[in-house]
């Protein structure tokens, strides 16, 4: 396990198992770190460059991989209040990079597609989808510099 | 939910969600018809025309959405015994035919590439991996004819 420096996200490492006609990449076993219960599961597609920011989940866990394409995750804590600075973290996941990324309740997340064809996501929430326990940001309310550097 | 003559086989539409920088698709929430507990969620990748056959679980419920490439299952049932005919039956998943496909312990899958290039499944599994709940079988030893008909 990968540590983070904001308090609940948890960053796993994946097997991909070589076999014959194709790998099989595991996602999620429900005794690993981050899994609480099973609401739902849901693909994300990511448009190449194309950004969605930002969303919080009230109550839900996010647990996420990424089996195409890269996409870069944004974190950004801003659970100490509007006193502190917010704290932001950036994970990128790929088959390469092929980690899970688990995120608390109550942190920002956003996310860009970085390759340059589509990327998609597998989240497995911990709730099902419950549009009351989900707040919204537009991508200029929270500051972050999304240009991509080559 | 469609129909099928293999009892315990259930075939249910998942929606795909219209959103701007790439669309959601569904994969299962824990109320939908197939779900009976959380396991393993693991992704099975499957090249070009690749087969992948015969494998059975005892205990395992398979839950198959198909988000990248087109992938043919076979199943076959042969719970009537050795001197029954065995049924089969064919479903073709791919994003432009969006179902989740949910089979029942104790009858023998096989699948297929049907894409150009890779095709990929994942499986939201009732149960962890556990090899000695799986039996398998030579692709020989089920007869089924896999040439593609064009």
């Amino acid at each position: 396990m990968i540590k983070s420096d904001i308090v609940g996200v948890i960053i796993t490492p994946q097997k991909i198992v070589s076999v014959g006609g194709g790998n099989v990449l595991h996602a999620m076993k429900r005794d690993d770190p981050g899994y609480t219960s099973f609401g739902e599961a849901y693909f994300s597609i990511v448009e190449s460059q194309a950004i969605k920011a930002w969303k919080r989940h009230r109550k839900m866990t996010l647990n996420l991989v990424v089996p195409v394409g890269l996409i870069r995750f944004i974190i950004v804590d801003d659970r100490n209040g509007k006193a502190a600075k917010p704290h932001y973290q950036e994970v990128i996941l790929s088959k390469d990079n092929y980690n899970r990324l688990s995120v608390p309740p109550m942190v920002w997340v956003g996310f860009q597609g970085l390759s340059k064809g589509n990327a998609m996501l597998l989240n497995i929430a911990s709730i099902p989808h419950d549009p009351d326990e989900s707040d919204r940001k537009d991508i200029n309310e929270i500051e972050f510099d999304w240009s991509i550097k080559k």
